[in-house]
């Protein structure tokens, strides 16, 4: 591990830092005659890095070493740590294998759920989104149908057998909603919600963590950090777009932040172009961009009459659309020898070639 | 009230609309012949703007009338609403009244905390800040002492006779940090808890409510709504910067949403200059700028000893460079008739000129 | 052609919107009763959008009707029009056609540039970039070799065959640049220059047109029209990232827009993978992305030794990289049957399937 | 002045490194034993800063030292450089001197114009802002009256002794403004236009510098740096607001890049909050708050008779809200010893109290 510390550092505070790097188990030495780099050799343990930076005196964390956070790819070893895979239900993200959760924006009818958890399952969806509890910026809209929706999303998956991820919004809803879900959703406005990614990362459900929409990357890795940290390895990142400057599209889906992840950690990162998008008919451009820059996996919002859909700002496809960007997804994947996994019951070609 | 409709709307949804008006108590009738835009007459109420919105088919509400939220400046007869003046201790804020609250980041050490309260008393805050709950990016980082943080802040409270403004995290908490807090603070990584605001909502407990760093406007407003609409009717709204691209200042003061808030909600808007600047040296300037655009108050970081503070990022000011600020903003108050509200205790003259 | 027009406005303002309506060929009619939406009824040209948008008491141009811009894909009937193809040199762009221009950042020795460019060239590339004049933040950074650096370019484009892309900066400069280039390219930071623009819209030279790093996509098209307004219908447009808030890219890759503008323009989009990344290891993710979402071609900077670069900021990608991008190009047009175009001079098989 | 090299650099190109120090005149001497950090000793230039960073195998010039740019205030020995003063007609700007410059968007009718000349002249104006060439984002637009518009300009100038700003967009027509304008306005749009701002740097006549709408501080700086490296010490930077993802402003007023620019150079700094608001009604605290944030004076748009301004967007503002202004100006001075300049004609007390 390798600091930078301040160059008018009294002696007293040089002290405290070498006293806690003590402590954490690191012997210490400076490099060169200005006592402004000092490099530490030890173990590491994953709260080094956040502990030390903290420090008053210290400007920076030059090199982490072995004190690897628990979400980071490379090992103190320089190995290269393998893969996570995530399992929700039938679907496979990480390690290759690409899935596709597909679903309605909220859950309000139980046959027109059923309806089009069939429906994207055939097409090839592998996991039910939908949410009962719905984070909405006015008091006043609609909240989510609450427990019935979590008891309507129970009877739609034994129906169908597809897995369930829905959204979780507040830390004492965790055990109800985790009694329903194979995923956790933590939506974009809960990301900085440190009580409730405590919470989920008690459990052993996965989560489906997305990024908040001016988030750094950096913050979407602690956060995720936050859940690991509490044991629960199972941690799926998700793109959806950041704020932007300009209406043409609702949010700018930062595929270069995908690219990047894909580097940095050896976590799933999965991409949600509804949301991104905020527009029907640029869904699937956005998820082909998705895929194409490297992501395991897509979040998408689909509606089985696209002409019952009215508003200009709706983002949901249809099932033609979603059809379609199931056959582009299966073509990216086979470029790069990656698997789209579809469930047994899929109508679509498990494995097959691109139409 | 006025919609516009989408322009190809079937029947059924046409009708679903004016099923949902009548309803709510309003008489319909299309403008023109074009059956886009339709105007409701009736009494109105805080939530049928935002749930006429969300109905398919409605593109956008042109104009509210009488059906006003309640953070709304204008009421729907054309009047306008008189400014909410909340008090915490002895800090008076809104209604041409204006305080500063001030203390460390985090309560750490009860003398301490002591020493500063006095200080920043003396020379004119009204209330005191301090984080026994911490939102921190990483896990490792320090959380905040929690409950015993509480337990010194009020023992402070006591002591000093300054009032507490200290941030709710979790809503498990809101029991407890109520106990001590004269206000709870909802940090700008909070502003989209939702079960948080309810939370602090079902309180009579003044809420300082921040803006999330990449949250519109409206969005704020909206996050307060959650707060009123819970009947908690004491709600100051703080401006703390929002994230931007230049590194030169930690966050972008946003002086020009200060200026259209005081326009467009009665209630009162504080800016908090240190973690806007994230650099001692711009608090004082970026508090001037607040208070000339018509901020109401000053939430602002001050360090009894800013020769121990050593890291560049160290954004607390020294009880010198708060007494100037204090100064200051008791000179810009005098400009426009405001008051500068400073305690009992206060060596500062209380409604002195400027020197 | 629909305009909302103010709903107070006074009698003589209204009546000189009328006026203009009919200067321009226009029937007009209110439609409803309230004055506030008029339609237009007649031919149309490209320039009355703006002009009627610009006039005091116009809101806004609802729809544009037959009052179709130069850079737009509908016509006034409801038709799309064709997309438009350009050629800069073996390099055809558009109407389903990709191509490859690559090169390095700056033009400095002869044969280092004939070397890379045959280089490229065998690999798929099919035309040439290289700045001659290099746009600066600091008066002091290296600006260029200028008039030496394009003869380089002329003496090179003469050895390989290959198309010249270079950037001009001055209208001054642009009859000599136009000499060697066989498309002008104008940066980012020249979007908005307006004389600049209308300069190289005198020429029948192809322009390939930077998006500002903060533009908005009708600001892009706006510019574009300055060009097409001058009767150079050869423009290609290129999204090269915008300013975002998070360093681990230094712009964000707006892949949205490129998706976006397919369906509101006829003029080609190419995207530029290598200013978006920042950074060698992403040009190839983010060249995929941008392809995948419907981008006409990549504008890609290429070092022939990546390991003489040694900056950590380098963006430059190797030859083993860049072949492994057209490979990846190929295989993603073939997935939509575009193709793509490579020089007969070219190594690669020509519409070969992916390897 | 203190490099930080590249870790890894090969022996080549640190030797190259080294060559360039000594032909600049430096001694050098690496720091510690990691050849990292290398040392240079010598007497510095401007163009140091910039030639060395771009070294490759520099990672960043961690300490400036002696080689001090042109704008910058600390001096190589640690002083201070004075403030520059600029003048244009009768407005100070700089080293304590606020002064205002104020007019109409664009030049159109003579008269008109020196109705608002006059009449901002009397209310405490001391320049007279207006465009004979606007940037338009649209070809189509009103792009200025040019040549017949600086005619006008130079007539009014005759008849009130009010000094001229105005815009000039292309270096071809810096010598026809340079015959009228008391300094030349480089538009946002135009802060990267180089050509531009090497033109106006060959002359002698203030420049007002404003910043492009996503320029970083350091961006502006070093644009100013294209003037004054011409020989032009005649510099006023001007901040307008930056791009941001809110609606309710047109832009961001950034003063914390108004303060920051205070402390890191002599050149003076104002703030146009006309074109930062977008709103006319936000004109007045946002000028507060930029003249409260430390700048050195206003550019403000003013029309007239606000009564025949009927847009939503309108932002000039009318003759008594800019009394007004002006009002509170020379109250916010009063609170810091700095004096507002006002003509020897203003029917205002030149440095009387605030009423």
């Amino acid at each position: 591990m390798l600091l930078r510390l301040e160059s008018t550092l009294p002696r007293s505070d040089r002290d405290s830092i070498l006293l806690l790097c003590k402590e954490l188990g690191y012997t210490t030495r400076f490099l060169g005659g200005r006592q402004e780099l000092l490099e530490l050799s030890g173990p590491g343990a994953p709260d080094h890095r956040s502990r030390l930076a903290d420090l008053a005196g210290v400007v920076r964390v030059l090199d982490v070493g072995a004190a690897r956070e628990l979400h980071e790819r490379a090992t103190g070893s320089g190995d290269t740590r393998p893969d996570t895979i995530v399992r929700i239900g039938d679907a496979v993200i990480g390690g290759g294998n690409v899935s596709i959760i597909a679903g309605p924006c909220a859950v309000e009818d139980e046959g027109r759920l059923a309806e089009i958890a069939n429906a994207v399952r055939r097409a090839g969806a592998t996991a039910l989104r939908g949410g009962a509890f719905k984070p909405r910026s006015s008091p006043y809209s609609f909240q989510g149908l609450g427990a019935e929706g979590l008891a309507i999303l129970g009877r739609v998956k034994a129906l169908t057998g597809l897995g369930v991820v829905t959204e979780v919004l507040d830390p004492r809803d965790v055990e109800a909603v985790g009694e329903v879900a194979d995923a956790f959703q933590i939506g974009a406005r809960s990301m900085t919600n440190f009580a409730l990614l405590r919470e989920v990362g008690r459990t052993r459900i996965p989560v489906l963590l997305k990024r908040g929409f001016a988030a750094t990357v950096r913050e979407l890795l602690l956060a995720a950090e936050y859940v690991l940290s509490g044991g629960n390895e199972q941690v799926v990142l998700c793109e959806r777009g950041v704020r932007g400057f300009d209406s043409v599209t609702r949010n700018l889906l930062d595929v270069g932040a995908v690219a990047h992840l894909k580097g940095a950690t050896h976590l799933p990162v999965i991409v949600d172009p509804s949301h991104a998008a905020g527009r029907a008919d640029l869904v699937r451009p956005l998820a082909r961009a998705g895929i194409a820059a490297g992501a395991d996996g897509l979040l998408i919002e689909v509606h089985p009459a696209p002409g019952e859909v009215h508003s200009d700002g709706a983002q949901a496809v249809g099932l033609d659309a979603f059809a379609r960007i199931v056959a582009d997804v299966r073509a990216l994947c086979a470029i790069d020898g990656r698997t789209l996994v579809t469930s047994q019951l899929s109508e679509s070609p498990a494995n097959g070639g691109f139409q």
